[in-house]
């Protein structure tokens, strides 16, 4: 098993806890804390995908992720209260996954013959769609719109990466390099509180 | 005209009546109350063949689909203050349509190849995705996400439908008592008021 | 280059300053912003062609609308509080906009073998799909099914050009035509302020 899926998993389950607490906070049943957790692991990768017309889903051709994502969904319903201690370990791994997340779907968006804005874009939108859709079900502004450097991180790593590939870097370091740059500018976003800027009145 | 056929009609039209009535209870104007009564009604199979890479949708092949569901929202807009003693009738049409969209998303995903939990997934989506469409467009957390053992009906007739397909039952009792599953298990929640658990804070 | 595509360019960067004047009033930080133009941009368009099954989406084979989009969504940002000026341009650009999309739109997918109805829906879908995602992203109910004559316009230009193309009536003329009539309803909804029927209580 590759280094690059097993932080694909990583980010997965990550994600997946993340979406299932979100249905938790705002009162879900069971189905809702399942749908929550599922969507927001897959709904990034699977629009892709559907924007590429590379049907079916990547996560229909592998159950794997489908299984991984509702089984975290369904232990982070059952154990909630028994995961205080888990929040800060969940945003490393939330991390990881964004930056795992943003270099698969700019990669396979080159691969799929886009052009630089394209394969950045669908870079953003494998890691960062699959929240949106959570916000939305959970009827909210998606936060990500309104206050975190959570995008332009992937924004960053995604255009890292196509212009290491457009000057011919070797596949290993430049998806490393994408990758941890991602992470590491979201972890430096929590810690220190960074922010964009907003629209003055 | 097959049974199935009839009774996805039947469903269509009672997915969109409902979908009218929440454009109306919104107080949507016309082109409001149709389009939710639209994608109330063709969303989920839409949804499902976008997934499945079958293009354009059933829909768009059949426009039969297109005509009946505006057709009925366009009724409901007309005469819904007249509709009073359709309520009743109405919760059992709408279980009959959720019956019968599960088990055609579900034997169309086995077609197309998915998996166990693909297909499952994709007979859950075929039935619900509408109504989580015409909620997130009325502005509300959907429905299914909170309080009703809607989605938990579908889940059980997809997986049992796909059970029976594996080991070979015939293919019109499997679907017949998959689709009968999913609806009297959808009125027995109503009649007796059941509820999925909710995480406990 | 042609006629068609100037205003297919024109009405997109109105798209955008409209989205991404949404997302201001939302409060949204600059990543916020530029989400928001982008997608009431080409999010109408790239829905046609995932239901057409035309892949990669048209803005993916022609980056030049994404960098059009993200363009004007910096700018609007940018230079906001100078745009007070720009309101009524932007509304007439906008009424250019609607007509081109809806023409554009509903001509591909006869292109592509839909039915009547079926076409005529993908104008509306192309013209009025990515104010309803801005609506959504910005948690509001989508301003077009609540009170304006909006997609009215777009129905009625849609089907005339679909009636057009059936008997034959040159391409130029018939998409002209067409284009006028939803931009001239568009703008004289707006100053005569007109309105669909809402159902009664």
């Amino acid at each position: 098993m590759s280094l690059l899926y097993t932080l694909d998993l990583i980010g997965t389950a990550a994600f997946a806890a993340s979406g299932a607490l979100a249905g938790i906070r705002r009162r879900m049943d069971l189905f809702g804390v399942l749908v929550l957790g599922l969507v927001t692991a897959i709904g990034g990768g699977t629009l892709r995908d559907l924007l590429l017309g590379d049907n079916p889903p990547f996560c229909f051709r592998n159950e794997g992720y489908l299984y991984l994502s509702l089984g975290v969904a369904l232990l982070t319903f059952v154990l909630h209260r028994h995961l205080g201690g888990f929040r800060q370990p969940l945003l490393f791994f939330d991390a990881i996954g964004l930056g795992t997340f943003v270099v698969i779907g700019t990669e396979k968006a080159l691969h799929f013959k886009l052009g630089f804005l394209g394969a950045v874009l669908m870079g953003v939108v494998t890691a960062t769609a699959g929240g949106i859709m959570r916000d939305v079900l959970a009827n909210q502004i998606p936060l990500i719109l309104r206050k975190e450097i959570y995008a332009s991180a992937c924004l960053a790593g995604a255009a890292l990466l196509a212009l290491f590939i457009r000057f011919g870097v070797a596949r290993s370091p430049a998806l490393l390099v994408a990758a941890v740059t991602v992470s590491a500018l979201r972890l430096f976003a929590i810690h220190f509180n960074w922010a964009l800027p907003r629209a003055r009145d």
